[in-house]
């Protein structure tokens, strides 16, 4: 398919190849790539997502023996992982908890997502909270953009589809490209709930999980536009780990497309 | 997920034991399940769906034998099949070779969604040309019901979402129930194209590809909503075989709810 703006709205559904010579936007709204912008944003030096559970402690006392400073974050169904530092709610990423540190992370749907854009030459991660950060530098970019959304538990989640038509409603004015189907879906929804995004996370399926188990406050949260200047981007470490730092800081303008 | 009204954006995407106890809509707008609604309406007694092409080839041989009067429909890439009567061109759907023969028909898309619906207690297919005829039995049904889109080849489609959508759209008033995200999505994108129907076909990547192999002429007979007042509906065989017979006939309202 030769669209240069393509809207993945699960992991599963990007073709093995597709990502190849392009850049990849990785979209947890509701909660992983928020919450990974307020982990930079309390000054954590590096993030590395890892799928599973045992993975992340294996990683987290390699990293420990060698004299780093480690903190382990995450979920399983929403709640904080027994024997992790902290759970997936953006705000207990604090500054005293936080500052120096590298952080081991391993969401349900969020770090998949991520790990699965490795065949892109660009991975950064995006949430409404660093949506202009993120627009600038797609801006600059000729290469085709794939933004992957995470989902929730292999269902198409509302929250995410919806940033990624945030982000098309931003970008086509500057850049009139082919879109595939699933970007016409996401703009769509962009349009019938950008100016109600509080109002549209609560009434999606990961926003109701939420409120269920008493996690509601996040969502007001994870729906602040602009809140955050940084652009979490994937890099490789000697070990070719991927790993997530700050790559670009500060915005230039406020390109939010809604009113 | 106890939502009554869910969406599927591709076959692919139904949870094993979702549909179980519900009522199962095939949506393969360009074209299977509009040129099946027509192939009814000349006259075809039956409709045997079928995945593969030697499969199909053989079970015409096993009907003729039997003394059948049989004709093979289809495409492969959106082109008729060698050795088929007929390809997937509504309008090739005419009385004279229709009337009173069975039809066995395989296509990429639309056979394969209609045989990954069969958890389901029951199973009907709908277009655009038989969208009221197909709401009217929607309105009575007390079970929970999914909108299954067939997408093209693991792609999601916008004109099959877009038909999901217009029948949330009819439904809702009469029937306020839990949707799923991509029903919300699917209701989103109707309302953003309900209005310039043929349009959206012909910009979505299928319509696109009947225009480059010069089969445009379809989008629009697939964008007409109510030509039609038919619903298939599948059966089973005595060899438990699932085929689609016309369930009901005859529309007592014009249901959509465009302008």
């Amino acid at each position: 398919m030769s669209a240069q703006l393509q809207v993945h709205l699960l992991p599963s559904l990007v073709d093995a190849g597709t990502l190849q010579g392009g850049v990849a936007i990785v979209i947890d709204v509701l909660r992983a790539t928020t919450t990974i912008a307020h982990a930079f944003h309390a000054g954590v030096t590096n993030v590395y997502p890892i799928a599973d559970i045992p993975g992340a402690l294996s990683l987290a006392d390699e990293f420990r023996q060698s004299g780093e400073s480690v903190i382990l974050g995450g979920e399983r169904g929403g709640v904080a992982v027994p024997g992790f530092d902290l759970g997936n709610s953006p705000l207990e990423y604090s500054w005293d908890k936080c500052q120096s540190k590298m952080l081991i992370f391993s969401t349900t749907n969020g770090t998949r997502a991520l790990l699965h854009a490795k065949g892109a030459e660009r991975i950064v991660t995006a949430g409404f909270v660093n949506f202009s950060a993120v627009c600038e530098i797609l801006l600059e970019e000729k290469r085709p953009i794939h933004f992957i959304c995470a989902g929730s538990n292999g269902h198409i989640a509302l929250e995410d589809t919806l940033l990624a038509g945030a982000f098309l409603a931003a970008l086509l004015p500057h850049r009139p490209v082919p879109m595939n189907d699933s970007a016409r879906l996401a703009w769509d929804a962009f349009e019938c709930h950008g100016l109600v995004l509080t109002e549209a996370l609560k009434l999606s399926a990961g926003g109701m999980h939420l409120q269920s188990i008493g996690l509601g406050d996040d969502i007001e949260l994870c729906a602040e536009v602009d809140r955050l200047m940084l652009v979490p981007e994937v890099r490789y470490d000697g070990k070719d780990r991927p790993y997530l730092e700050v790559g670009s800081i500060g915005i230039e303008r406020r390109l939010w497309p809604g009113k």
